[in-house]
């Protein structure tokens, strides 16, 4: 698992080293559903990229990312679960605030996970047996505080039509931070400086944030109380275990 | 002036610096009106220090501030208009996106501004005769580019109640961000990542943002197409000049 592990860390960074090196690009975008859901051919190629380099080296091992073309269950056998670009409105329009994701699960228990930030150049990584490290320094288990004195992640349309009470959850604290990207919410969350992210997202949005919130006090759910299925689309928050009851109950 | 602007971001740059060492100091709060409008000692001490050291060296000049008991006219004389924490929420939860603002005015004409993003790093200054800078860079002015490919600064509230028509902005758009403080909004319109910031603010909160625009190709608006008054809380917009009556009517 140790070598596993680091081969993780390293094929994030390159993908990172990439990414910077490409920022510019004329980039060949395509419009999927929605402006809100642009993917451009470094989404692609990343992608591609990780996903290669992940089955040469573990060949019996499995991918779920956003532009894959099978859908693997987490719940049966080694699956990789991969964002090359969390963020892809930041990446074209602002160049910041947006990270490449990977979560590793074994037969649907996680074993490791990574959020890279790539134009801060941090990293957090571990999970389960791994401590959980922003970059080289450990990060601390979430630290008691109330609501009211605590921030939440929440973007603008959610708020406006309080999906699943998630309005009246924001009333009860000091305000919402919207940056665009689920990866760069969590990772506030898990640095302490959000209490909770809430978003709508895919398996390959959530899943490394589930790992890593786990190990310092955080539980990745759905709206509604439930665990997420790492299938389809769901409406997930991450948030301490301290405050779900408190949280839930607001949220309805 | 040479020597004045000098000056302001040697002062700009201790105030910075005196913040990052007071980071994680025990804060003692002040709850003004609202919880959403935090004041801490180091806001106090700031100002007080940055408005000090410039009546000690130019005492013929007057300070607008968000803790001045005088509020001098931008229109006469020499002001200097400063928030020493733009961002206070952020600062005492997140310890991160808090800038310190500075804009000299004088006779109501704008002369040079500084928007510190104290824990990037990153000085934007200038104004007037004076290029803007992001650091030693050079920022270049707006460059053409459709609302549908933008991105807009609008906090939750804001956008939830279509305050002053910004939602219907921000539905022309790719969507929002919100950051939790103005001058961080500013200085990503001023870097290209934004197209406009709207907000609710008082003059220590846009004066910076209206000189360093005014040399970029920005205006800096009430949201009915007004000039601020520089006086009291006013729903104000940052926008490229070019973009200014398309904007204005979507904000009806």
């Amino acid at each position: 698992m140790d070598t596993k592990y680091t081969f993780a860390k390293k094929i994030v960074v390159e993908a990172g080293e990439f990414l910077r090196q490409h920022l510019y690009d004329s980039l060949d975008i395509q419009v999927k559903s929605h402006f809100t859901d642009l993917v451009t051919h470094l989404d692609q190629q990343v992608e591609e990229d990780l996903s290669c380099k992940i089955l040469t080296r573990y060949p019996e091992d499995k991918i779920l990312g956003e532009e894959g073309h099978s859908q693997p269950s987490v719940s049966e056998g080694n699956v990789w679960i991969i964002d090359p670009i969390d963020g892809t409105t930041n990446f074209i329009v602002q160049q910041e605030d947006f990270a490449v994701l990977l979560a590793y699960f074994e037969n649907g228990v996680g074993k490791f996970a990574i959020i890279y930030d790539v134009m801060k150049d941090e990293m957090i990584h571990g999970g389960s047996h791994y401590p959980v490290y922003l970059n080289d320094q450990p990060l601390v288990a979430f630290q008691d505080k109330e609501l009211k004195e605590s921030l939440i992640g929440l973007n603008t349309g959610l708020y406006a039509q309080n999906v699943d009470g998630l309005a009246n959850l924001a009333n009860h604290t000091l305000g919402t931070r919207s940056f665009g990207s689920a990866g760069i919410g969590f990772a506030r969350v898990l640095k302490g400086q959000l209490l909770a992210q809430a978003s709508y997202l895919y398996p390959w949005d959530y899943g490394a944030a589930a790992i890593l919130g786990e190990s310092l006090g955080y539980h990745l759910i759905t709206t509604d109380g439930g665990q997420p299925r790492f299938q389809g689309r769901e409406m997930v928050i991450l948030l301490p275990k301290a405050k779900e009851k408190e949280i839930i109950t607001l949220l309805e």
